[in-house]
């Protein structure tokens, strides 16, 4: 339904201490990889890299900026546990925010739980990129997509200079 | 309905490459004046200029500072193509900015578009005006104003330094 | 319903010009108090302080840094008059913004109110305290609270460095 005709690139970075020691299973980015795969993306790169804020920035700018991939999926760290810094680590790395898409994924998210009101995750772009942060938790990152997922490629082609009638800018 | 008593000043200011060539009809810009218009506000300047940011800081501050004009509207420029550039000259330009103004506008469009989730508009404050954001396209911008629409008369009161109650802080 | 098992340390801040010059009584900071109590929340400070940024930032730091209080509450200040500057002022104080917990108190008034959509307030933390900015009248401040209040709990374990599942993060 979602199946995107023009084949975009994509990449998922999975942010968690534990993964990226190997002591934790990271099925949220597992799930990720999946579904964008079944959706008609470009599978391009996957990483489990550790809380730090550093390497998140430094991760983002590679896989956008060298990898040049056009949907970086991330989950994990946008919580408010100490370590959780995904959402500062975007603040560094990307030229323009997109707030609705956040609000969106809280919003939906709000309906099945209060906590979702904990969420921190940012949506921006950088240069022709889209970064969409979702939470660590399989449920929490499965339900967040399903809310984005139908405007990314609309999303994707306006980033990129494509003119189509938006409807909405 | 929400004809405003005081006579509160307005400018209209459509962001939009092609329609600062002439190539394109402001049928957005030409909505929102007549809308306010007909909703008692006093008419005082309306210009279409490209989506450059400099200019955009310039022609808001224009508008505010020199002009005084208590409510600026502005078209066009919040999506997310490279050259959608408006919510980060309103990052210079605004001293407060009002969020929920913005995430009212996105929540509302969001029932009849998930692409609504993709609109970056902002709302702020700068001296004693209100800067709103709506997006470009004629059906967005109209679904937008209809949602702030009630409310502005009451934030252009207390923005001026009116002290009646407002029940919200 | 939403007893705390840990007790966590709670102080009350009051921004008003009203109010700190004895003119206005504090309903809010009131009510505020005395609905932590009931929740099992230990109480540590209460102060009313005018709608000055620099005396705001100082004494959300006194509270955090010298006091470390675990939950700083705030009233007041929210809106969109000249003098409403809480906002602003916790953009100075804290780390980390948790936007989700000031949208959801938005969305909850919204269906209240449309004026809801001027409520400015932030949610954000500081070392390990969650700064809580409620607007400044008794009804909003209540209907706000009640929207946050299930989450306060788990959110101060997780920033304190607790590592149960959260299902969000």
């Amino acid at each position: 339904m979602h199946t995107v005709e023009k084949k975009y690139t994509f990449g998922v970075l999975t942010l968690s201490d534990k993964g990226s020691r190997g002591e934790r299973e990271d099925t949220s980015g597992a799930y990720i990889k999946e579904k964008l795969l079944q959706s008609g993306y470009d599978f391009r790169s996957y990483s489990v890299i550790p809380d730090n804020k550093q390497r998140i920035v430094e991760s983002l700018i590679e896989l956008i900026d060298k990898q040049q991939i056009a949907l970086v999926i991330t989950t994990g760290g946008t919580g408010v546990s100490p370590t959780d810094i995904t959402p500062e680590a975007m603040t560094e790395v990307i030229e323009k925010e997109v707030p609705g898409m956040a609000e969106a994924m809280r919003a939906a998210s709000l309906l099945k739980t209060s906590r979702a009101m904990l969420s921190r995750g940012k949506v921006g772009i950088r240069g022709e990129s889209l970064i969409i942060n979702l939470p660590g938790s399989l449920r929490a990152a499965r339900e967040n997509l399903e809310v984005v997922l139908p405007v990314i490629p609309h999303a994707l082609e306006k980033i990129m200079g494509g003119t189509s009638d938006c409807g909405i800018d």
